[in-house]
């Protein structure tokens, strides 16, 4: 990555004039991220503090989660840098470039974004890697069984990275759509309409804003959500791994390792792929080129995930109930693979060129504004159906492998070549930059010719990225959603509860606010964008005859601020609606906990807010591609027609529509919909307490007081279990440990109705045998998995810590999960 | 309401070319009911052959389900047929009553409105009513228990009545919808932009098609949607009813008379307060007159339903487990009616002239096309706020109070007041039409001012009734969800499972694609519109001066056509999503039964559909009124904009995107929601005989086969249970039967495996005392309703119908619900 960054410093950067404007363009783009990082680094204090006076609350959290945010935080903030810090190095040197040939422009381009993939990639896998090594030796003591308490805790912390990336990638993603389309927007409204001065015009004052918008949206941005996707992803497959006990040569971890080395697998796929991203000659198709590199790293993360697999994984594994082997949990990677490449190829058919959808707004917008708009709105609803079908199929095949493990490790197995995917984004705003450098600079046609070549390709490639974001966004909440019912403590979420089903509607809702406040604060913005154009074209004489150069700064300061400004209140919502919820309803209905209810809600938000996003991102491409279709011209009812024309108009205005939705508010679902699942999987631990014994299924601990040795050397012991609301009456129980054999068998004869009024389960004697091992400190530990013979359903997963207590007896604890 | 009717046509109807331009309308509208009746037909037969087909299947249905099926269509059809009828009368009526005065023209438009309110809903409640008597004579035995099988096949067939209620809503409000905008937007297009001439101007040859569509959609759609509403919340009270076993003064059928009593009582208030709504002199507020008639219908309703729910209802009830008081049951009717008006009061917030929301997309009018777009896209969606925090609020609620009867009864509440709405509603179009005829009949200006006084309270009316409809759908669609849980025998519809999450996101999806099918399918018919109406201006000369005649039947033609053609498969798609997943999954996944992925879609349509439908609803009504505002000038950055101006244009093009939001799309998500919960409760027992096992929780029909008698009276039997799958073997059973006394104790000590293999429940011994009766031919019968100690949690309901076999023994028959 340091080699590709340097090289492409090494590039020409052009005249003078280029050089200036380019160094417009980095310093806009550095004063929005110095301004973002100011308001964020308070947000990240105060979070911090709250997340570590949360950690020392409930047991499996830790205050050092604060710690892990902060590190999240800056890890993504980081990324973004990097990406934007190359993004303006390359456009500049893409438009240089650009001047000899297509051949060096791709080059160049395309290695500016390879950076960004590298680093954003890169940073992730370093990033949760090595916290996850230090929590795992800090956590875990050595010895202790995978399923035990300390990873337990080591991964609830490590839950705090994610927490930290997400919440700065919602800053970014929000905040970047707002400033990149407020300032896209005002300048096309003044400049464009009212002025009549073409697009990327020097004498509009708020072309640099535009320019700076395009690192600030489309690569910070993307950057920063595929980070959080990367993060979650990875982290909500360790969740769920953690609870698989498996027998294999990683000392059990293998499940929680997997996710990790297919990432980095796939990023030295990304590398390899990378180098065949090249054209031969000024007429080679650059869509091919990168369709090439993209669809060869898939490829080559299937192929390589099946002896991975097979190798890393036993072959029999289960989680909560479910059987799967080694073999099923290939084919979840293997659905995941080809969901994200389905995903991106109908994102491709709605959205380009050419194809019968954009056709059709083409041809309705021959009847007027009004009609392009309904044809637009269809069309994106319609755009909805496959990638839904798609999803659910995904959803059901991957859980028929794998169960939850697979829906998740599914996820991790599409985002496995993020690096190749981030590269393909983020090539097509330094392209657009290069051509915004180019028109500025006055350079020769020819020079913009070629940096039009490399934008159209990259206005595609937006799209599809944008279908694989959404994708791997839904899948990343589903496994989330998977590993929060896990630490919740809840074995199902039931719409059939009226309070459930309830929060349905209000998660449901949630998208059509957040995508409201998005939409307007990019109109907001724009106005004031507008009035700024106005007043320095009415102001500064000498504008429009190159004499006087215009304020960039003060439009750049406007974007700045507003996106600032706007980006507040939907990222409160999507951080306050889970904690609302879950500590709103907490204990408030006697069937229903609140974590069921947070679980309702995420459904919510994710169904709605999936299907929101495809529309908006959809709908917002296929007008852009509809209105740049009358550049070549267009045939509507046998007329061909052109710029300029009343067709035309109309589809500017789908245009202008469709900017927010697809630049800002569509691919803020991304976000909101991975951000409340994480906040819900922090403020699990918290609201789990509680809502255990409704949910009929937990986590307890149960400290045995008394015992008794009885003569044939097994020991019988009187227990004493307490939980936090209730006592346990246990009949008689009975311990027999074989030592030498490591083996022990319980038994204990719970008395049945404070087995259902603690564990909210039917049962009577409780029978296992585990495995058992010797502890520091003369303690001794089994674990059961698998049934016990308790007259109940389901799985049941065991625990039992003991050693000798002063009354030369024995006491412990027994962990049922 | 024949009294009204008749007072309508003796009102005189005006000039020669008044009465000939209502006769246009008049003929237009029932050209298109006889085409849809055309279609309809087909559709009745055949879906009444497979439902007559399918009643021989299973149990707890029967054939006359066809039958029923049938009269609902009939009396549906017959409702929009009686309100279309009086309202292409009462149009050119209230035009020559408005040469007098306001008071006179509100007199007669209301009046109008009264008929179609008074009977929708009288056909309602004596459709439901009478064809609920028959029922109950021909399948309860006399004597049998409410809670029994006759009573399961009397409602289930009763069903079919509200499936075929609501088919035909779905016909006329899509179908409906399509047709009004079409001639809209279609006579609009080419009429005021192209041709320069005023809306409803006489040479316009979609002008008639345009009037007819007001009736077509506005009074017939609307009609037959609240029809179904009406019939399907009954229906789903009813449903829930029968499972509570009551003790009352009605036989135990006190849950299932209340909503009808309520529906009646409803009528009547309504009735009286249709009386009140009157204004005293030409400057009196019409909006006043209505909403005092509107409050005191509601207010009586509540105050009613006090002492009729304590009179009726006895003290404590419960049904599935959930235990209320008739105070809880008169509660939830209050939450009710509370949601109903405050969301119509919202809707009015939102959608009102002078008002914060119409404010700002006038605003945003003044920077064009498209930022007008977006200001109403933005509101839209914010619109959903506070309209679902109600709903959800109203679940929560009426559950708390009164269990699922309490959603269902809310839903019953809300809608007694049914008669008033749609008199209010109808009242709408009503007077538009009248002053499209005084426009097209050249009347003076002051005539067209009053009829513009009307149109313009008509608006808002609209909108709030929109308001209505939606949370009315709403609360019904989810009675019928705990109705339909009922019948296909899950006890919870568990997200956390894959394939029910699936189906949610499925369901989701299809309010976009049904949304995106209405609004092209009016983008289509349009079209065709506008090229007919451009093909008679070029070939049909004369026209513009006056001198010929367009032909007006041409565009009738083409939008009873189109919209005929175009509402096929949006209704497939409602009918068959819930037949497709309710089959197509059947036994397809071990753990998870398709009756709980069925459930999964409804949450999901009803979830996405009530969204869409706010957000569209108020959207359209909202860009609607920001064009109107400019009719009286708007102030926009301090400068007066009127009629023409730029601003006026961009809002032009809202009000025309928003037409087939607000009167298409919007309103047919009512239809969507309800018509998939109906069929899927259709469908229900068909999906429920295998879905019984996994489900856990079901109905089984158990045979005995072998017994003996003991020496001390008792009778011992061996009984080998058999159900569709599996046995039940039983250990040991026993009978003490005290036929005098009328008690019997029932003792079955069941093998526990095979108990949880067929039940899916864990359970020893069984053991029950209830109450017997004598039934004819020898046989007894005994109920115990409440917890069986049989070691398991929840409730149960038994039946025992037993007599003496052929060998002298005692066989029979053991239903466990």
């Amino acid at each position: 990555m340091a080699i590709k960054s340097a090289w492409v410093n090494k590039q020409a950067a052009g005249d003078a004039k280029m050089t200036e404007l380019a160094g417009y363009i980095a310093d806009g783009a550095m004063s929005f991220l110095k301004a973002e990082w100011k308001v964020m680094s308070y947000f990240v204090v105060i979070a911090a503090l709250l997340l570590a006076f949360s950690g020392t609350m409930v047991e499996h959290s830790h205050p050092v989660i604060a710690l892990a945010f902060i590190i999240g935080a800056v890890f993504s903030a980081f990324a973004g840098y990097i990406g934007m810090r190359v993004a303006t190095k390359a456009n500049v040197r893409t438009t240089e470039a650009a001047r000899t040939s297509l051949v060096q422009a791709l080059k160049v381009s395309f290695t500016g974004g390879s950076v960004m993939g590298l680093g954003v990639a890169g940073l992730a896998v370093l990033g949760l890697g090595g916290l996850f090594i230090v929590l795992f030796n800090v956590f875990v003591p050595a010895g202790e069984a995978i399923t035990g308490d300390g990873m337990k805790t080591a991964i609830e912390v490590l839950a705090g990275f994610s927490l930290g990336a997400e919440s700065i990638a919602l800053f970014a993603r929000v905040g970047g759509g707002i400033y990149t389309k407020a300032a896209d927007v005002g300048a096309d409204l003044v400049g464009k309409v009212e002025a009549g001065i073409p697009e990327d015009d020097i004498r509009n004052p708020a072309t640099i804003a535009d320019n700076v918008g395009d690192n600030v949206g489309d690569v910070a941005g993307m950057g920063a959500d595929l980070f959080g996707s990367y993060v979650a992803t990875i982290l909500a497959t360790m969740v769920l791994g953690q609870e698989i006990s498996s027998t294999d040569n990683f000392g059990g971890m293998a499940p929680i390792l997997l996710p990790m080395v297919i990432a980095g697998m796939g990023l030295i796929f990304s590398i390899i792929s990378m180098m065949l991203v090249r054209i031969s000659n000024e007429n080679s198709s650059v869509q091919k080129a990168l369709n090439i590199g993209n669809w060869s790293s898939m490829l080559m993360v299937v192929i390589a995930s099946l002896p991975l697999t097979m190798w890393m994984m036993p072959e029999s594994l289960s989680l909560r109930g479910y059987e799967f082997s080694n073999m099923d949990v290939f084919y979840a990677i293997l659905v995941g693979t080809v969901v994200g490449a389905l995903m991106s190829w109908v994102t491709e058919f709605y959205t380009s060129m050419g194809k019968k959808p954009v056709n059709s707004i083409i041809q309705q917008s021959s009847t007027g504004h009004a009609t392009n708009i309904i044809g637009g709105l269809a069309m994106g609803m319609q755009s909805t159906v496959i990638p839904i079908l798609i999803l659910a199929g995904g959803i059901i095949f991957s859980y028929a492998f794998a169960g939850l493990y697979g829906v998740a490790i599914a996820a991790a197995g599409m985002m496995a070549t993020t690096a190749m995917q981030l590269a393909i984004d983020a090539f097509g705003p330094i392209a657009d930059n290069a051509g915004g450098i180019a028109e500025m600079s006055g350079l020769p046609d020819e020079v913009r010719g070629r940096t039009d070549n490399l934008d159209a390709v990259g206005n595609t490639t937006a799209a599809t990225g944008k279908g694989f974001a959404i994708a791997s966004a839904a899948l990343t909440a589903l496994a989330l959603f998977a590993a929060f019912v896990g630490i919740a403590g809840i074995d199902s979420i039931d719409i059939y509860k009226a309070p459930v089903l309830a929060m349905l509607f209000v998660g449901g809702m949630i998208p059509y606010i957040f995508s409201s406040l998005a939409i307007s604060a990019v109109g907001r913005a724009a106005m004031a964008m507008v009035h700024e154009v106005r007043r320095q074209f009415k102001e500064i004489p000498g504008i429009m005859e190159y004499k006087a150069k215009p304020e960039y700064e003060k439009c750049v300061e406007i974007s700045t601020k507003a996106s600032i400004r706007e980006m507040m209140l939907p990222g409160a919502i999507a951080l306050l609606a889970p904690v609302l919820v879950g500590f709103g309803f907490k204990g408030v209905f006697e069937t229903t906990s609140s974590a069921e209810m947070l679980g309702g809600l995420l459904a919510g938000i994710t169904v709605s807010g999936v299907l929101m996003g495809i529309f908006q991102n959809n709908a917002g491409g296929a007008w852009d591609n509809a209105k740049k279709s009358f550049e070549q011209g267009v045939m509507i009812n046998g007329k061909m027609e052109y710029k300029g024309s009343d067709a035309h108009k109309a589809s500017v205005t789908g245009d202008t529509v469709g900017d927010p939705f697809k630049d800002t508010s569509g691919p803020s679902m991304n976000i909101l919909i991975k951000l409340t699942s994480i906040v819900a999987l922090i403020i699990a631990p918290h609201i789990a307490v509680d809502s255990n014994h409704s949910a009929g299924h937990g986590h307890e601990v149960i400290n045995m007081m008394e015992d008794q040795i009885l003569e044939d050397g097994r020991y019988e012991i009187n227990v004493h279990f307490e939980s936090q609301d209730g006592r346990i009456l246990v009949n008689h129980s009975m311990i027999e440990l074989v030592q030498e054999r490591r083996m022990a068998t319980v038994m204990l004869d719970i008395n049945p109705e404070s087995m259902r009024s603690v564990f909210g389960i039917e049962g009577g004697e409780f029978h296992f045998d585990g495995h058992g091992e010797t502890l520091d400190e003369g303690r001794s530990r089994f674990r059961a998995v698998g049934p016990l013979r308790m007259g109940e359903r389901g799985d049941f997963e065991c625990e039992f810590i003991f050693g000798t207590n002063a009354n030369g007896g024995i006491s412990g604890d027994l962990y049922v999960r």
